[in-house]
């Protein structure tokens, strides 16, 4: 079942990616919900300074995005990205985003606390992800000073990211324990021990390709190495369960394992129509064969791309902006054809 | 949209088969209800005289086939092969199959009535396949002395075939008909004017592969070449309906129609594991395909001997009889795929 060659990085096999992202704000300036606008600009000036000047992080270049004079589309593929939370990309006046040319590091400014700062890694890395995002807080708190009490820790807008103001979050891909049902335990428990499961974009989305995203709901009470442990513990065992059931899902009935996967595959590769919420279902398939040795000849990193191409508006950005549903839904098709032709097999 | 060289002989785009048998009945002998075993033996011996001696049409050879002597699953083949009836394969002692090496004739000996016999032509050649089935009746009548009585005409065991003793069928290939719902109307105009709408195999059998049986119901008060020329009528109407409708279901959406195809034709060559049924509903979608001129590379009459390859019967014989209903799945999936994949693109 295994082919060496083609197994994925250790921790690749479930975990897409790691993230954490942390909550400031300045102390000179009031919250977001009762600065004015001139604070507010002030504000980006200081923190574009901060970061375009030098942000104490060697080899990192970074773009500055005002969101207003981009279009919507633009700030949807930042979305789709993961670079920009779905509120911020409603584009009021007076919010930026500075952006590492690589994308591992995005700064949202005047969200809905001052900073949002977040790195991301591919895979399990959360560790990578924290020491990354503590050292660009750390040098940004030296030079823009952060609001921080000494018995509640960073003060945020919201009080339910005060303290650590941290989020750490790790997107797993699930198929073996959502085909089994078993994802509703594991939802549950989470639930219980204060562990939050969102979808792939955040708040209120949905699981699409069971992709699920595992963070910590409780920022206060603390240390953000205890909270990254924990995010990190509890992802691992998740991982682990999704990864024995894969293979005692193939050991059960191997060739209605393999069914699954090429029927995918094949469908991908022969569809003239396909929607979003579709090849995301059969991408989920595809990414668990090439795991699973079954598929050979695609890198599971073209993969995670191609899943960013086929979002509305990436391909839109790619075949132009006036594409209706019906059209959008025939360039998808086409462009997951060329790819997964050429390719694997 | 079409690509004359690969289009279908006139006539086979809708009509898969033709189809024209007769009852008859030895004069000389009570009906099959009432004869003995005794009777019964030499019935089986006279035909078989007939028929391997000189049928009186050159250019044939006949195989004799004893029901009892052969075990289901050879007697299930000549079902598929639309050689003998389902109900002639149960396989009574005293009942024997006569059919001509290239399969194109077929006598049924004891089956209902002393005498069923059958000629077989592809696509629309009903009356190729009369005149064959009549040629072969007036020769055996000569030898063997039907039972006939003037005012009624050929007298049979059951009375809904007295008369002529004629039915004559076309087996249509009817998806756009059947996507539509329009098939509906065409089923209720037909039941009006006293013509039967069947499946794949018959009497009580489902349309499968969009495939129906047109044939007439009344055997008495009209002559054959009549029932023949309405038949005949009949199954060219619906076939231009189907036509006209192929095209403009093509027109409507050219990109959701091939969708339909190709997703049809990349199940058929990724799946692991398949039923007859859903194999016999996607080849469907292939031929539609092939004939549309969508796709190319193969024949029809290769999708044709795919269709009979693909059923329980005849998959067993090829890999073994002794294939669970799952093994059996594989191996149908295996063969198709290997099919599909040489040929067709």
């Amino acid at each position: 079942m295994s082919k060496e060659g083609s197994r994925p990085a250790l921790g690749h096999e479930v975990a897409i990616s790691s993230r954490v992202r942390l909550a400031r704000n300045l102390e000179a300036y009031p919250f977001t919900t009762r600065m004015s606008r001139l604070q507010g600009a002030e504000i980006l000036e200081k923190v574009r300074e901060a970061l375009l000047d030098d942000a104490g992080l060697s080899g990192y270049e970074f773009s500055y995005l005002e969101m207003q004079s981009l279009k919507p589309l633009d700030r949807q593929l930042l979305v789709e990205k993961h670079l920009i939370s779905p509120e911020f990309a409603e584009g009021n006046a007076g919010r930026a985003a500075i952006i590492s040319k690589d994308g591992r590091i995005s700064v949202m400014v005047n969200e809905e606390d001052h900073l949002r700062l977040q790195c991301i890694y591919s895979g399990m890395q959360l560790e990578e992800a924290w020491k990354l995002c503590g050292s660009l807080g750390s040098n940004l708190d030296k030079k823009l000073g952060f609001a921080f009490d000494k018995s509640y820790g960073y003060l945020t807008c919201c009080p339910t990211n005060i303290g650590t103001g941290i989020r750490a979050s790790v997107m797993l891909h699930l198929p073996a324990l959502s085909m089994t049902g078993y994802i509703k335990g594991v939802l549950e428990t989470c639930g219980k021990i204060g562990v939050a499961v969102r979808g792939l974009y955040g708040e209120n989305s949905e699981a699409e390709g069971n992709m699920f995203q595992i963070s910590n709901q409780v920022t206060l009470g603390q240390t953000e190495e205890e909270i990254i442990a924990g995010i990190s513990n509890i992802t691992q065992q998740i991982s682990e369960q999704e990864k024995m059931l894969r293979i005692e899902l193939y050991r059960q009935n191997p060739v209605r394992f393999e069914d699954k996967i090429y029927r995918s595959l094949g469908l991908l590769r022969s569809a003239r129509l396909i929607t979003s919420e579709e090849s995301l279902k059969l991408i989920s398939d595809v990414r668990l064969g090439m795991i699973m040795g079954l598929l050979q000849g695609m890198e599971l990193e073209d993969l995670n791309e191609l899943t960013l191409m086929i979002r509305p508006a990436y391909l839109q950005k790619t075949y132009g902006e006036q594409l209706k549903p019906d059209e959008r839904d025939q360039k998808r098709a086409e462009l997951i054809r060329k790819k997964l032709n050429e390719r694997i097999h």
